[in-house]
């Protein structure tokens, strides 16, 4: 997994917000190809935009303009290939409509390019939501876009967490605390953790992934004390999952589940919401999360942060997240293909 | 505050249930007394207890009955100084009624020798709560004891949790998640963010300590699309503060809150809920967090573990929080001693 490879289909990586610290990272992703052993990629769009945003950095990264993804590998060792012509001005830390409009151009072409099979695998870029959606985007984030463009139902794309340290899955997301119980049943456990554990094994090489699904309530809702949800939604699920021959363990409290000890019996960590699942990966690993789309037919990674306008084109964006996401990108690809 | 101290009272230290990790992690950190740079100390009862965890835990440590604190100082350096004659038989892993008894009759004097001033502070053992309650123990846990002991109304006791890398503080504990969001209210985060803020100027020495104010929801609430919480009771209560001079910050979305570049800008981080402010504090420090109590008008500490029946004479347990307890209290009170 770990040589540098320019075999296989080049992974496609959308550009984000131009405006954003999407275009620099990406500069910046390419310049550090070869001492972090990347895959290779083209980004769709922006070829101006990037070249600017290099500039801005202060770093070198010559830009080459390809018609097909397949011209990638020629270009990627000398320099960053940008797929078509898609491309707008680089203003960074000032979001336009036109900028959320080449955002937009951007993933659709590269989402589509990874579902026809001509692109490896996909990395978007960060994006602002509110702002793609005035530009007629209607999906709640990248991960359902994309479900939708492979046909996968937007409840079986599962987003994964992923850093050095741990990998997690909130299973809600997007929802006020307060509805979070009310969003949880066993059939949403059972069904998002066996797509886990299919993910683990075709994707990150687990023969037998082990899955540690978290309690909702502190100390496991102690016996019922503090909170049913345990006993009445989360154990039914792992019982259910363990008759499939999954290795699920739970439900363990929270508290304890991402101390160094625990995190070594488990592969990944089923969390029952947004936070439960961000705040070890953030604190562990804060740099270097990568968002992953378990469950769809391609494969799809992200930096796990957003557009951070306030410091895009100041030098201070850190490419770890970027490199990190394209790196796995290319190793869940080299899976699936066998190699 | 860091060369070792055996001037100004000692500390008493309970027992904790016989049947857990609490005594063999006692004999321990005497033990280590120099190298860690510990006050002194003294265990209230169970000298039988301790010195037969000392044997099956494979160390050295000599015990000597005290019949008054002030002995304490005379003896630490030689031997464990243990204060009165209730003790016990020792079987590590068998929790019993008598070993309850002992460790709820340790606490209750231990307690009462910090309220007379006999003993600097008080640091805690870990007890069973459900076996404590049958031996006539009438509150949720030893904080709220604690509270009463020093005629300080439970609610105005704040739970702190403090690790080399972070101070949480929960803001609600022993509750369902689902209800959580019922039991918040502007006044409860005014009136303990100002205890904490408080605790933090005499105790620890931080003449404008800086508050950071979690969010209740993922990404807070952005802007009411996911809860209102943070608009109708989180920010309220921190413009109170602000106005009576402190330092808070927030609402601050609760993942990327314990991120290592945000941990610079804060001294404590006060949190919603048990696993908001659990989960980061394990994950980063978990043989090392102190569990302190805010508002008394007593230093009380306890290592932030419970019994561990399962583990305990197993030569297992790791003496990093009780050590770090030990030391916490000792800090505190030379603070508040002006020493």
């Amino acid at each position: 997994m770990s040589k540098w490879r320019l075999e296989g289909q080049p992974l496609a990586v959308s550009l984000g917000d131009p405006a954003g610290i999407g275009p620099e990272l990406l500069a910046e992703a390419w310049l550090q190809r070869r001492a972090e052993n990347l895959p290779a990629f083209f980004a769709v769009g922006g070829a101006e935009v990037i070249a600017a945003a290099a500039r801005r950095r202060g770093i070198e990264v010559p830009v080459r303009r390809i018609t097909e993804p397949s011209q990638a590998q020629g270009s990627f060792a000398e320099a960053l290939p940008v797929l078509g012509d898609a491309d707008g001005e680089y203003r960074p830390g000032e979001p336009a409509p036109e900028g959320a409009e080449l955002a937009l151009a951007s993933l659709t072409e590269a989402a589509r390019l990874a579902v026809s099979g001509a692109a490896g695998g996909l990395v978007t870029g960060p994006i602002a939501k509110a702002r793609l959606a005035e530009a007629g985007f209607a999906h709640p984030g990248q991960t359902e876009f994309v479900a939708e463009a492979c046909g996968v139902a937007a409840g079986d794309a599962v987003m994964m967490l992923a850093g050095p340290s741990l990998r997690t899955v909130p299973l809600t997301v997007h929802a006020a605390l307060s509805e979070v119980p009310s969003l949880l049943n066993s059939e949403l456990i059972e069904r998002r953790a066996a797509i886990t554990a299919e993910a683990m094994r075709r994707d990150f090489g687990l023969e037998r992934p082990r899955l540690a699904i978290a309690a909702l309530n502190p100390h496991a809702g102690e016996e019922g004390r503090m909170g049913g949800e345990e006993a009445r939604i989360i154990a039914p699920a792992i019982a259910a999952l363990r008759a499939r021959g999954i290795d699920a363990t739970g439900p363990h409290p929270a508290d304890a589940l991402f101390a160094p000890h625990e995190r070594d019996r488990y592969d990944v960590a089923i969390c029952m919401y947004h936070d439960q699942a961000l705040i070890p990966l953030k604190a562990l690993d804060f740099d270097a999360g990568v968002n992953v789309t378990l469950g769809l037919p391609v494969i799809r990674t992200s930096a796990d942060h957003g557009t951070a306008f306030a410091i895009a084109g100041k030098r201070q964006a850190r490419p770890g997240a970027t490199i990190a996401a394209i790196r796995l990108a290319g190793d869940c690809a080299a899976r699936r293909q066998g190699k």
